[in-house]
């Protein structure tokens, strides 16, 4: 089997399955490249998981996640930002560019949105050097409103940019995942200004469809399932610059229960139908 | 009874009640304003709802809601048109200023967003001189981007003026509602604009509390019951010269389940506790 150059699974879209065997099933389907998330990755071991990583001949496109800093300054604050730190040297042992970074929602009790966006731009301030030493990017991921209280208070890409570009692009990115910006009348202009000052980290794939389901954090399709159309925020993505892996991220309790070399097979499919055409189209 | 002046029940918070039972509840509470829709008007018939509100002394806020015109040209467009004519008929024979105008979703088996977004423009463009004959204004109302692809296309306050700017201010404006734009890194500024061009056509509140329920559309709460922080949104609107009536309109199967009665007296209390105060306060 082949599959994209560019294509990455990302290893919630198989979230039921060990490390090693979403290694072993990603590599078997002639995929390149896999993003980790950290908590198969603990519990295999780092030492261990660097090991599986590097006998599988797959690249890491990312590790998913860290962030969740918007409280305000104490022990929990502090112990979040420690645990950042250990997600930039895992995500430098793994190889990896990219650690994604969710901003985390309003505190428990707390009506300050402002000034929990402004502590996530803090927080990012603190971890720069970190990120810097260790060679690897953060990238800050803007997520859809509808998570706006309670799980990321960075809802937009033009907002995940006004903290990024306070950055080096080499140390500071966003993530584009087409889930969670396709609505936003900007998205085009900031994918583009995005790309001008070299602050795309990520670029994730999945599909929007509606009726959402009863919990909308797994209202994510396979792309081509939904109302997105890929074809010009793909273009923007490899116009504004961006050269690294494509990543397939869909947290989907059908796609979680299904078996893990189906769901490759089906996201290799989908990537091909929706966009691999537009990675060479927009080569042009 | 007694209530805050610029308190306007909207009909939709006591969806079960007919349009009598409607002013009859809200006018013995001492409210002066209410917000009707469509739907229970149309039940007791238009003249016969004339002369209900009549009788009630009531002022009519805005009337909720034509729009759905992201189709493309074809005999459902025409419908759609027409039918928007009739409401702006209806807005002015109730004394209504304003018609809400929910722009609808991408039509079924489209992915083309921004032709559904022009045609919302266009929409408009066929509808405004009409609204300007009549004397009334349509409202354009921004929803939440969690609904984007199945009610409203429109999904920002800035996206909503884009349009609304392109025609005269005593025409088209906007609907600022809390709900739906709480969660946006630009609503303060957008509010000024809006303002500024005299463009804010009614102001609603609700609140936003997570999680969501399983229809995410009747996710929606007395103000105070959620994590909106009503003070910086309700300034800034009262900063912007708005001088209209303040809706409170809740889609809630709780608050639908409830006595009209006891909603009309938890929604004066709740304004009270979360708008009145900055009413005053945006004044000096």
């Amino acid at each position: 089997m082949s599959a994209h150059p560019r294509l990455s699974m990302n290893q919630a879209t198989i979230k039921y399955a060990s490390l090693s065997t979403a290694l072993e099933v990603v590599s078997n389907a002639g995929l390149e490249s896999i993003g980790l998330w950290r908590e198969p990755v603990a519990e295999a071991g780092l030492d261990a998981a660097v090991q599986l990583v590097a006998d599988s001949g797959l690249r890491v496109s990312s590790l998913c996640r860290a962030g969740f800093f918007t409280m305000e300054e104490g022990p929990a604050r502090r112990a979040s930002i420690d645990e950042n730190r250990r997600a930039i040297a895992e995500t430098a042992a793994l190889g990896a560019p990219t650690l994604v970074l969710v901003a985390g929602g309003l505190p428990v009790g707390s009506r300050d949105l402002a000034g929990a966006r402004e502590r996530v731009r803090d927080a990012i301030g603190e971890l720069a050097s970190d990120a810097a030493a260790a060679g690897i990017s953060l990238a800050i991921e803007p997520l859809h409103p509808m998570y706006v209280s309670d799980r990321a208070v960075v809802s937009t890409l033009g907002q995940a940019l006004d903290i990024a570009t306070q950055f080096d692009s080499a140390t500071v990115g966003v993530v584009v995942d087409t889930f969670h910006v396709f609505w936003d009348p900007q998205v085009l202009e900031q994918i583009a200004r995005a790309g001008a000052g070299g602050y795309i980290a990520s670029y994730q794939v999945c599909d929007w469809a509606t009726p959402l389901p009863a919990d909308v954090l797994l209202a994510r399709h396979y792309p081509g399932d939904g109302v997105i159309d890929f074809t010009p925020l793909t273009r923007a993505v490899i116009e504004a610059g961006y050269t690294g892996d494509i990543e397939v991220e869909i947290f989907n309790q059908d796609i979680w229960d299904a078996q893990p070399l189906d769901v490759v097979t089906r996201t290799t499919a989908a990537f091909e139908a929706t966009i691999a055409a537009d990675l060479e189209a927009a080569r042009v």
